[in-house]
């Protein structure tokens, strides 16, 4: 994503004390993941059996922990544990601080917008016209939010991915610097949490409803006009297309794509992509004719 | 529900512009959903297929989008969009009001009731006597609490219902102007959302005991003495009758009626109304005695 | 658990007006659930069905409805009703009190922790070095937290026990007296609810990292370094061991035993122990090849 600072090659390459390969003016604006990265940002990888797919990705630097043939038009920072240095470059692009206020001074908000008391709003926060933002909100740093949009009771925008890496001795946290990003006429409902990306944006398209307790992972994507019901979970990096209707306490696992106008049934389990226009049910989700013939089968059986 | 201001059939049809069959003094007390709209009050429909039902229901006025005939002792607002014009009149009726203060002025509130810090109270809201409102927990207007009630913290009573039209460009949420009774002696626990009615109350019986993340849908009636485990989410428009168990992360759709007594295993999905005294599990949920046979026999054929 | 009053057993007595068999001067140090009772503390049973295992638990002094003879080395206390007396001596070794100020005078904070604004923290509280606990979270009375731990936004440490004893006209609750224990560089995220013990205390493990959303009852031990993903719900009375991975939604009934290393994949439903290193799957959780076998042998019967 977009980050408010530009490096050079040489820059980043010196915060994190790591050789380079490659122009030292070479320019660099953010950090992201494999699956979203664009140009001029950096991915990492630390294992030989993705070494191919970031090299050929869209990021122009790759932070690895090889010395491999740096492609061409691209450049290289060599770290013999890149996991630990992509954390500590994220903490040059961003600055994630801990105010001790309860609204940040830069709050750049439309008008009309009300703000409810017990409302917490971090750094660097943009709210559009005509929204509402009920009691007992918590918005961290960096989150946008539209014009039109009701955020109720005790929800959380932004909170810190659930990013580890496995060390053995200890799982360490990946920093999450990336942002939420609420598009016009959104409504999200109480208790809601709604996780900021790791390096990208989390984002709920224009329109689109979440009713209570809902949980949205890092870097998730939900199109326009969805409609969420009560305790539904996505985790992270998954695309749900538009107009996409999700009942009650459905889980969906991290980066699947749920195309547009599938219908999911309450309480399903979605561990694969779904293609859209129709309506699915169980766990694993499977079209729901045939799960239900499924179960009237099992049923038979029996008696 | 009953509301605090009393209009003529005149003034309303004023107010949303709208054509009037029936005596222009024909007294309406409030609005209300078709399944417990009582005499006095206004029900909407826009769709041939729910006339008959909406003519013939308890309603003594009836918002339509047809010219049809009056039934005797009724009256009738003709409106182009009876959606946007029932939303319009809910204004009218009660007033929710975003006001900037944690505790509001109006707060009624019996002897020995302690609510501890961060708690925000909406206005017009009653809190019996022997109350205790742990921290952070928000009250929407218009609730009303009875004696012994205990909210743990973080829970929002009152929310704004999960309801929306769907009009092909967006969906238009119906305002909520309903509320939420808590009965004497409910518990309920941390991080819970209890949805207000649309046009009714949702209510908690007497004496019924609620763990934490529990999620209650609008216009909801919970009956007495039930016990109800954590992350369970009940749709809106229930009926779960009393000295109902329902056990953690069940699921129940809207509009189903639990009879009493009846026992739901844990993460059961409830998809139709339910006998009482007995016990049921799996989703659909159906008597647990021949679900569990079902997976013995399935276990069986694998083997 | 360790309390921070002692009681003679004539003491006791005389505070619940009970009869005792035993040295007057037998020395009280807490109360606690059977499970977990060790020397010097009080049991409590009701029920002749149990009336053995009480007796010959580690419990030194046994609260009981029933006259009998005292086993070697320990006390009786004679009650008509021990739940009654049991809920009025917890009173008397912990004071669990409703102050009205955001944040107790008497806590006890580490060096470099970073507490935001809208959280609530009890008596007696504890919280080492390098911590951040985000906006809007609640902390009760008693918690006791490690170094390095993170506790993200609104969620909830420490609210009482869904523990109740039906009296058939009613529903009791029992006063939870236990504490929550969170050791260092466990991370918690945003909504959760962990409960306090009855009598002991809900322990989560060194380096064990929760998502949002997550319920964990009263007096369950989590181990070190698992992972629980969003919307786990975690019964009362659980041991989870070391470094057991626990997927989305899933939930687990009260007094289970999962052993180390077991994995448990999303929305299953844990009703028995489990043992370690392996991985689970479905309602009731059986072993994940067994379960989907049963799922592939259903598919074949219904093509």
């Amino acid at each position: 994503m977009k980050f408010p600072k530009i490096f050079t090659l040489k820059e980043i390459a010196s915060i994190i004390k790591a050789e380079f390969i490659g122009d030292e003016n070479f320019p660099i604006y953010g950090t992201n993941e494999i699956h979203r990265v664009k140009k001029g940002e950096i991915v990492f990888v630390d294992h030989p059996k993705y070494y191919e797919k970031a090299l050929n990705s869209n990021a122009t630097t790759i932070l690895i922990n090889k010395k491999v043939d740096c492609p061409e038009g691209k450049s290289l920072l060599i770290s013999d544990d890149p996991f630990r240095d992509f954390n500590a470059i994220n903490g040059y692009f961003r600055d994630f601080s801990l105010k001790n206020q309860m609204i940040a001074t830069d709050l750049d908000i439309g008008d009309n917008t009300i703000i409810q008391p017990g409302v917490f709003i971090g750094n660097q926060v943009k709210i559009g016209k005509n929204c509402i933002i009920f009691p007992n909100v918590v918005i961290h740093d960096f989150t946008t939010i539209g014009d039109n949009v009701i955020i109720q009771s005790g929800s959380v925008i932004g909170g810190d991915a659930f990013y580890y890496k496995n060390r053995g001795y200890s799982f360490d946290r990946l920093k999450s610097v990336g942002n939420v990003i609420i598009n016009d006429n959104v409504e999200i409902g109480s208790n809601c949490t709604i996780d900021r990306g790791v390096t990208d944006s989390t984002i709920i398209g224009e329109g689109s409803k979440l009713d209570n307790l809902i949980q949205i992972g890092h870097d998730t994507v939900i199109g326009k006009k969805c409609l969420i019901a009560s305790q539904v979970g996505i985790a992270g990096c998954c695309i749900i297309e538009d107009e996409v209707t999700i009942w009650g306490q459905v889980g969906v696992a991290s980066s699947i794509t749920i195309r547009s106008k599938a219908v999911i049934l309450a309480q399903s389990g979605v561990s694969k992509n779904l293609e859209g226009n129709k309506t699915y049910f169980g766990y694993p989700a499977d079209e729901a004719k045939s799960k239900l013939k499924e179960l009237a089968t099992l049923k038979k059986l029996v008696k």
